[in-house]
């Protein structure tokens, strides 16, 4: 739906929860769309989502069970956490597996078991598979309701299959061959069942050579490996090359926009459950231990900067001038690490070719502190004197080197060690940046002070 | 392909072309995917990319197409600026016309015009049509080669002319319904043609309220409607409501990588052209700019600084601890810009709500600023003197309260202008901070001092 008209259902809505007329609030939402139900009810304030909610599941529950399979993930958790549990369940299990898997894994450990326990059997089963492979991976975010069949039927048994079971799986572009021990054998399109007569057994018209994933690769290569080769859908196989699930694009999609976020909130370091809609507390506790981290790194400036007091006790212009260096070194470091670590998101960079990179972005790193350091020198000359216009331009040459040199490096090793490259450069650079120039800025200084007087 | 034995090949081609023997690597590359061929080129040096790439055009045109097609777009229009300009054409001739719009548009403008001209009128007409549309819309990155068929077709003919033009159109998985004048009327997938009796016409099974967009759309709200609908391909209709293309999933892909890069980017102050495998002078060129931006941001400090040069000559410390103030407010200002940046780009703070975000960052920055506050105020206080920890305690929590109002308001007020919240925001908020937080640290320094001395 058009974002205008949302906006103006999202007010009639409102309007009618307020007044408490439910009935008629209920009735607006039934004749939308689930993702604009979910849509709508994300922008309700907390109490009016879980009354309305609460209603709303009892009036229709397949509907509502959908609308939460749309929400994000921490908003459906927290509003099944307000409902009667007999609902939670009822609710979970109109789900598709792979969805029911997400919200039950985010939900605490026993409330997570008690809900298992009251689910029938064959959805509690699938669940249950699903949440035993390791968070972000493609087993826990693939759905078990594929469709296959074997190599032997044909292409006219194949449709007749597909009408029999058409509600039952997610999203059917692509049937998979199988053979009787369920090992992936093939796939076959469904425009090339309609393409093919009708008595053409499968494995005659099936690709054989499938990309696949297995349940343990990691949900950020396979979103890379769909983006890749333009899927519509990836098959998932188990050790022994069995077929265990698919994971269908618009799963991918939500996957890359995750880790998107994430990249871009490691980066500033902001935690990924961090929310501009959550609430001021979640956010408050999220970023107090990066705030708490930078402040560590502030202070570790102030005590270098205290090694050289009797430096900076010469010259008072000299400290006033402590955060032009630090600023531009840092800002360097942040440029190249984006860069750097945006390209390893994206595949562009690896271990063998990482070399030309730290190469370049410490090629990139002179030139641009060249061209900075002169254009500083001479503002600086201008403005207050040429010699410490020297250091200072001196200083910046050899930051932005620095920042570019780690800037590159520290990303790419945290990658090769199997660590989050955006996590935890974002830290490591720019600190490191930061105190690596202070020590050039003050020991330069203090060298050539003695000189000349400032 | 596996990575491992993308990197074999990849050495492999090397060896190949360093020594020469340039039909034996256009064979290896011939046995491989399109997307497989472009990654290998990739990874080259230039001078090897272009040797192997003629070559390979010439051998197989087609393939030479198709993985052209897969390249980043910089890397493709590079690559074919060193081709014989009759080989480009011909080449041009084998992508779908939204692909060789994009490779045509990123040209200089003479060399477009020569290549429109030489090109196969049926071609270029397409071609031009979508260059016609601006930049980033929906209607330069549709594909016009969609699949569309009256509403009173069945399904049996539906299949038949399927099966006829089974080559002509990109990744069919949904049907058109039109009616004689084009007006899009409704969509039908590929699998209601196989549930459905081969007489039922097309205006029985067809969905009418279809998701669509207009060529005008921006296509960061098009990967969003699509990513919200879980779409395999949306249709685009010009103003008249008439079908003028559709944009498959595999595109939006695209877009959504490219959208997250700049967003990425852009908070870090990177141009989004900058890329880690690109030339250092490209990147040199690219980001003095943003350096020189900084360089203005953290002079103007120093005006600042100046202009309390008297209090500042009172104390050292003072001085020292000017980067512990600075770099706190910068880093909150930070934290939240990106956080509500992120927000608005997929699409969960808009102008109505949007009061909510800020009095809630506003909160986040009080709270924080109070216990950072504190917390400093203990080292400081231990370290150096109570009241110099006085002082930059109330300084954080002023300057944390503004770093959460400025990094809210700042991006909301730059999007509902139609501006690009992230690209401005990342410089705007942090200088507007940072010289903020100067004018409180030194004002309640130069207050306060007369009453005691540090």
């Amino acid at each position: 739906m058009q974002a205008q008209r949302l906006n103006l259902m999202l007010d009639s809505v409102i309007r009618l929860v307020r007044r408490g007329a439910m009935a008629n609030a209920i009735n607006l939402l039934t004749k939308l769309r689930p993702v604009d139900i979910a849509q709508i009810l994300s922008q309700l304030q907390a109490y009016e989502r879980e009354t309305l909610f609460k209603a709303f599941t009892h009036h229709d529950l397949t509907k509502a069970a959908e609308a939460v399979s749309e929400m994000e993930t921490e908003t459906a958790v927290a509003l099944l956490s307000k409902l009667e549990k007999a609902d939670v369940t009822r609710l979970l299990q109109e789900l598709p597996s792979d969805d029911a898997a997400l919200l039950v894994g985010e939900m605490p450990a026993e409330l997570r078991e008690e809900l298992l326990d009251t689910m029938k059997v064959e959805h509690s089963t699938d669940v249950q598979e699903l949440l035993g492979f390791a968070d972000e991976t493609a087993g826990r975010i693939m759905t078990p309701d594929y469709f296959a069949l074997d190599e032997d039927v044909t292409v006219s048994e194949a449709i007749t299959a597909l009408q029999r079971r058409s509600e039952d799986f997610e999203m059917a572009f692509y049937l998979y061959v199988v053979d009787s021990r369920n090992h992936l054998l093939g796939v076959v399109s469904l425009r090339q069942l309609l393409l093919n007569s009708p008595s053409t057994p499968l494995k005659k018209i099936m690709i054989g050579d499938v990309i696949k994933v297995t349940t343990d690769t990691d949900q950020e290569e396979v979103a890379r490996i769909v983006a890749t080769y333009n899927l519509l859908a990836v098959p998932v196989i188990d050790e022994e090359n069995k077929l265990a699930g698919i994971i269908t694009v618009d799963d991918i999609i939500d996957v890359m926009r995750e880790e998107a976020t994430e990249d871009i909130y490691a980066l500033a370091g902001v935690d990924a459950d961090d929310r501009a809609m959550g609430s001021a507390i979640t956010s408050v506790r999220l970023r107090l231990p990066w705030l708490g981290l930078s402040l560590g790194a502030a202070l570790l400036g102030v005590a270098v900067m205290q090694f050289y007091l009797a430096t900076i006790e010469h010259s008072i212009l000299l400290a006033v001038l402590i955060p032009v260096v630090v600023t531009m070194g840092s800002y360097a470091a942040t440029q190249t690490m984006t860069v750097v670590v945006r390209g390893i998101g994206l595949g562009e960079i690896n271990w063998d070719t990482s070399w030309r990179v730290v190469l370049k972005e410490g090629l990139v790193g002179l030139i641009t502190g060249l061209l900075v350091g002169a254009l500083t020198f001479v503002i600086i000359a201008l403005w207050f004197d040429w010699r410490l216009g020297g250091i200072i331009a001196l200083t910046m040459i050899l930051s932005l080197l620095i920042a570019g040199v780690l800037g590159t490096w520290i990303p790419v090793l945290l990658k090769r060690f199997g660590l989050d490259p955006a996590l935890v450069s974002a830290v490591f650079v720019v600190t490191l940046t930061d105190v690596i120039t202070l020590f050039f800025y003050l020991g330069i200084a203090s060298m050539l002070i003695k000189y000349f007087k400032l």
